[in-house]
């Protein structure tokens, strides 16, 4: 059985315990930049209900500009106020090498991607410069909210970076 | 209490329950990419314990170029190499003007944001259209095992679309 089939049976006991339909526009006005990181679990860790916040996830939890698109969105026609952007120890982004990923890519394929792969070493000032980028976004109405916490993947306390 | 103090609440009795540490490599060697939606909690969802799998979600679900970054990430340097595709009924993005949106932006800021905001009519369609497009982006290097579902915001059934 292939991990996806274990999860759509995990599905089916899931139906049974759903507690509905909810609105489209999400109850605390929130929308979360975190990583793609599978020790992060959202729902849990920020105590949230379904029908509560935008989630939105990459590779490193950067506000790149599919990041923006979606904030843009998500504050635009649905409804929220304030960013969390979560980035997390251990992260596969840490001192990743981006110039070296590209090439690797290129001699595997023929082809450079389109895209860049943004790594970081200084988590905290990351974070810092992430934060700076959200509330310089122009496009997006709603920026006086936007607070940066670090996760922690051995305890899952979040550290707010200020 | 701001949203996110009410969120910060919830982290620490999160803590006192946390697993612990789990390696850095989903132990499922699945990534899924889905929609931000509030209402699609892939952790209930698909019965994920803590380490599963990467998460990807940005305003729509639909694979990006920051989507196909975090994929290659995923399967070149974190072991994965399942993809589970999610798109949901009641999407904010089902019948989005995107150039509506973006002459809003550019009349309200000035400028032109840089990105496409893809909206998209019909749900199977765009699905098939979406497997398709990492099917066929040369920069993966596990292909085989793509897979595209339609959960239900009412009832969190998933429909497979094949």
């Amino acid at each position: 059985m292939s991990a996806i089939d274990h999860l759509l049976h995990a599905n089916n006991a899931y139906v049974a315990s759903f507690p509905g339909a909810r609105p489209q526009r999400p109850k605390l006005r929130l929308a979360v930049v975190a990583c793609m990181d599978s020790r992060l679990d959202l729902f849990g860790a920020l105590g949230l209900d379904i029908g509560d916040a935008h989630l939105i996830r990459n590779a490193g939890g950067l506000p790149t500009d599919d990041v923006l698109r979606s904030l843009a969105v998500s504050q635009h026609y649905l409804g929220t106020r304030e960013v969390v952007l979560i980035h997390h120890t251990e992260c596969g982004m840490e001192g990743f090498d981006d110039a070296g990923f590209r090439a690797d890519l290129a001699a595997r394929t023929g082809d450079v991607p389109p895209w860049d792969v943004p790594g970081f070493s200084d988590l905290r000032a990351t974070m810092r410069d992430s934060v700076a980028a959200v509330r310089h976004c122009a496009w997006l109405p709603h920026r006086e909210d936007v607070r940066g916490f670090l996760f922690d993947v051995a305890t899952a306390r979040m550290d707010e970076v200020s």
